[in-house]
């Protein structure tokens, strides 16, 4: 009895696998983004309020209070939101309700690592446009990207603010995504898991140029630093709202109840008590912190205008090396690229807490110029 | 812009959409089985005192107290063990993982209704084997079941406690499924979601008669009467275990760390405060309640061995009608069989308060010996 080829899908993703070491070795995690503390008060207590009273099944589509909080949030009706059980499941969904066999999609890379198996299990080929990276760090070519489309091509994801990037995009290239979608006449799927975490202005969102086509991904659990709670949207075209919420039925049904009571009214609370403004001044010192540390030690660090991830360059070292030598755990580049990584480039969270931070910097900077290459591959794979 | 062809398994499930016109229309709902009650305080107490501990990822294979807690059930090791977004998502993970175009899965008719779409969109067929309807109720023909299988099935499906009918399989009945399974070399994919609700002996597991190829699907929604909470597992043989935690990390990553660790505790309790005993109990009483009520009635009703459903015919009468003239929602046959339902059959779900069915029931009494054929889709679709 063999399992279906597709499984192939199923290797295990480097994320989880880094945080079991991680807590193996006692070592500090700045690999998977989650936050080091538990999620704010009110979030907390607005779960705890629901509990007792939203217990069963949900609507497939979503809590009502929470389809209209989300309504709320980005100026649409209740019946353009969808909730899902994460952003995952939003991402999912949306791929396996978009494309098939013979279709492709457009993809940045480095990429989430979820874009790829999800295409692949939709029967889509994805097509990526690799982003340059110079002294001043990513860039997004947009006539590659405009060179990627081709005649099979239905979707272009993009992912804003980018994991692991940093990225955020202005207002001319999302115009010149929407141009391109509305000219090919492409769907657009517009990840935006870190739309509140952005350390410039606010971004504009991709939707406001191409409503029409534009699937917005958001998630509870990055915005409410809760990323266990398993509470995503995609926020879309009301047409076809309906047929995604058919979709995510047979997925996991519908949403954990409670969770998405307590969501509904904790992202109103969010907005009101301006906790997002706070989140951001809170990660800025972080990044700042980290950022400083990491050039001191004259690594190559590129400073991200979003997310609470950054990318830096460690110079002879391999991610389990580096997780046996210096306990800590980051993730290695090749997780967000096909092939061919930039060499020596890896992903650091700094979602975690300032002594984390300062621990990872010092423990890193006792072996940073100290490269054991003969330890690659030192641990089990 | 068209979404691909596959999402013509999106059609909104009958249950909700019932529980949405119950609710419009201030009719009892004894059509989605969930309890009108709350769960039991020790489940809400467990879960709330995971909250602030348990708020980030969990292992996309399950936290490991709610692993261990399903190992110990199961006389398992962990690693025999990976939890799920529902016993929703556990099937959709099992059919994709194990069948793919130009497979069969065999599937007992009337059937739940994710079977169906499960096995469409892994891209298989599903060969139904129709259970016999007497007057004594639903039978299987094994001969049929045999009969069934072909050169390319290779999974059979099977579901006990069975919902619509209320079935149990006795050890007989297993033990030649179990060996079937062995002569044509096929997975046994067991849904076993009401498996701590049986009227009779306790009915044994198809996994003990052929545990290197059945998966058994549970639910803690379903045992622990919190159907919103998204807690669901597959136990099956440990080599392929990791292949389907890969594939679900893909679906919802994984389940809401709160509630899978409150369901750890919850199972534990459960067990050992005769919770269990006392919901069959508890449940004896309103089956017995409805069964009386509906046969005094000169109704024909067939009375289940398990789960909280039975079915019952309401001659002349359509669901629509039914809710409209008597405010009593029920699912129709027609969501269980693919084709030609038995008619005028429905399935009443008792999971529902003893005020309820005796409402249920005076409301039918007052509307069943005047059939209104004539409002046949009275309400809109």
């Amino acid at each position: 009895m063999r399992l279906h080829p597709r499984t192939r899908a199923a290797r295990e993703s480097i994320f989880p696998r880094m945080s079991g070491l991680a807590l193996r070795l006692g070592a500090v995690n700045l690999g998977q983004g989650f936050p080091s503390g538990p999620p704010p008060p009110f979030l907390l207590e607005a779960v705890r309020k629901a509990l007792g009273r939203h217990d069963q099944y949900a609507p497939p589509a979503g809590l009502p209070p929470l389809r209209e909080a989300l309504a709320e949030e980005f100026a649409v009706d209740p019946e353009g939101v969808v909730v899902t059980s994460g952003a995952t499941e939003a991402l999912y969904v949306l791929l396996q309700s978009l494309v098939g066999p013979g279709d492709e999609v457009v993809v940045l890379e480095p990429f989430f690592d979820v874009y790829l198996p999800d295409a692949f299990l939709a029967g889509a080929e994805a097509r990526l446009v690799r982003l340059e990276l110079g002294e001043r760090g990513f860039h997004l070519d947009l006539a590659a990207l405009e060179g990627a489309i081709g005649e099979r091509t239905r979707v272009l994801l993009l992912n804003a603010p980018m994991n692991p990037t940093g990225l955020v995009f202005r207002e001319e290239a999302l115009r010149r995504v929407a141009d391109l979608a509305q000219r090919h006449d492409l769907f657009l799927v517009s990840d935006e898991v870190y739309d509140e975490l952005y350390y410039g202005e606010r971004p504009r969102r991709l939707r406001e140029f191409a409503p029409e086509r534009t699937f917005t991904v958001g998630s509870a659990g990055k915005r409410l630093e809760a990323t266990g709670y398993r509470v995503g949207w995609i926020v879309g075209p009301k047409e076809y709202m309906p047929t995604l919420a058919g979709m995510r039925q047979w997925t996991s049904f519908s949403s954990p109840s409670p969770l998405q009571a307590g969501v509904a009214e904790a992202l109103r609370v969010a907005r009101k008590e301006g906790f997002y403004e706070a989140l951001r001044e809170d990660y800025r010192r972080r990044r700042d912190l980290l950022l400083s540390g990491l050039r001191s030690m004259g690594l190559k660090a590129y400073g991200p205008e979003g997310t609470y991830f950054l990318m830096a360059e460690l110079p002879g070292w391999d991610p389990f090396a580096l997780l046996e030598a210096a306990r800590v755990a980051l993730i290695p580049a090749s997780a967000f690229y096909r092939e061919d990584p930039p060499p020596f480039l890896f992903r650091f969270a700094f979602c975690k807490s300032e002594e984390e931070l300062y621990l990872a910097l010092e423990r890193l900077a006792a072996v940073v110029n100290f490269p054991r290459e003969a330890q690659t591959g030192g641990l089990p794979e």
